[in-house]
């Protein structure tokens, strides 16, 4: 039986036909133009094989709310061509078969869990620090969904007092993603990756607002790993810094028998940079 | 069929005998004084009733990962007479019958949720602003719970650049109950109920670290009801300048269909002072 998945981001679509055990047969790579470009490739791709059912984590924010008839829609984007698009009805009607959509962050979350962790651990955040900023919630094995899914990005965080620039949110003057996001990072302190990486007064701010946000969400869910993904996870000096700033922050108040230390309770993604790819498949094979 | 409810406060103990349909027919305020004493009266007054199970909101932390041994017990607490002590146990022990047990606050959520809000709504968090910040969260209609009970009266607000006075928090300097608890205001700004009732200024600061929090919450959760109780929340006008200090931080940035308006989202308790209570009564009922 033959499951397909899509990681639908805002400059590339990855698509995969696997197995039901996860294993990926054949998968391409398309790059996100205009929606009919794109999409017709998409179809093209998938209409090869014979596939049960497909998994989508597409960039958001969408609506997941089944009970609106919005549900499967890209809602407001920066990524302007794409907004008020129904994904999930276009791939549903063109596919004739089942298909379940989530965001990406969602289905690297959800990756993360059933490829990763299903055996050991039931509950677990995923964060991705990327252009933007946003988190997934496995809560007793089950994506968390409100009437929303979660927009943890724009979570209100305390600014370093010598932190001068200008939030990147349109929004908020002082929210996660405003002051962290690699879009943040690119417009308020204009320098390259390797130059950044150079700069640990920087880096420790970045890891103090990351280990700010994941501490608000580690007192609501007590959960056994947070995971932090996303391209800027990629500075290497980033994650020791975070748990630092994480220990700082706790600062002996609140730990659980469950999770044994904080190198513990925040790694790396299991699955690299394809996480959400992963849980696109993990998508399909629950809708088959 | 009788069912019991306990809630254990750090001030009194309120016991309670209910119908399965949670009529109170009896029930008595004990003063929390020792363990001994206040138990002694505790176990005196259900001896009278053929109770079937018993429900118990407790102050906390409590320990209620089933899978610990000490299951059931109030942990490191400022009431340093009742740490350690295993208040399921006892009363397990003592009245031979199912004990349910969560937090005070988890009970006060799972009240509104069970007497106030089942038939209409799924997902609400309450919030209590007293001695000290605690919330419980109903998700799906069941309590919130990772290893540990939620701990969001530590999550990490941004600080008010005119609030220049020390958190009260041990561990942090800029968390919510540090910031906006009711021993918070107390301890910094020495007013009685009253002269803070006429301080807008500060009412107002209050109701913005109040907003953070919640609002951190909503973006997690996209829930249908967040209700703020506790002793502080008897501010009149805090309420609304929640509200306000809610839609400020907002920014018309997020909203979803289920939810009209602010005032709607955020509410007082419909079982005033008794949402413990009565929570205690329900989960007395789903353990029968």
């Amino acid at each position: 039986m033959l499951i397909g998945a899509i990681e639908a981001g805002g400059t590339k679509f990855k698509c995969a036909v696997a197995t039901s055990s996860g294993v990926i047969l054949q998968d391409t790579t398309i790059k996100t133009t205009t929606v009919e470009e794109t999409m017709e490739k998409v179809l093209k791709f998938f209409s090869s094989f014979p596939i049960k059912t497909l998994g989508i984590g597409c960039f958001g924010p969408i609506c997941l709310d089944q009970t609106d008839e919005r549900y499967g829609m890209i809602l407001d984007t920066p990524k302007k061509i794409w907004a008020n698009y129904n994904i999930l009805k276009t791939l549903k009607d063109a596919l004739k078969c089942p298909v379940k959509i989530t965001t990406d962050v969602n289905a690297s979350a959800f990756g993360e869990y059933y490829y990763g962790y299903k055996k050991k651990y039931q509950n677990l955040i995923y964060v991705t620090i990327g252009t933007g900023i946003g988190g997934g919630i496995v809560y007793n094995g089950n994506l968390l969904q409100g009437h929303h899914h979660p927009e943890i990005g724009h979570m209100i965080l305390k600014r370093d007092k010598d932190d001068k620039y200008e939030s990147t949110c349109p929004f908020h003057s002082d929210c996660f993603e405003g002051l962290a996001s690699g879009i943040s990072l690119d417009k308020r302190y204009n320098l390259s990756y390797e130059e950044l990486s150079l700069r640990e007064d920087l880096l420790r701010r970045e890891a103090n607002y990351i280990a700010q946000g994941i501490y608000n969400l580690y007192l609501t869910f007590a959960p056994d790993k947070i995971i932090i993904g996303g391209g800027v996870s990629h500075q290497e000096k980033l994650l020791p810094f975070i748990r630092e700033e994480f220990r700082k922050l706790n600062n002996n108040y609140y730990t659980y028998k469950a999770v044994k230390s904080i190198e513990e309770l925040i790694v790396s993604p299991v699955l690299k940079d394809n996480s959400a790819l992963y849980g696109a498949i993990a998508l399909g094979v629950m809708e088959k």
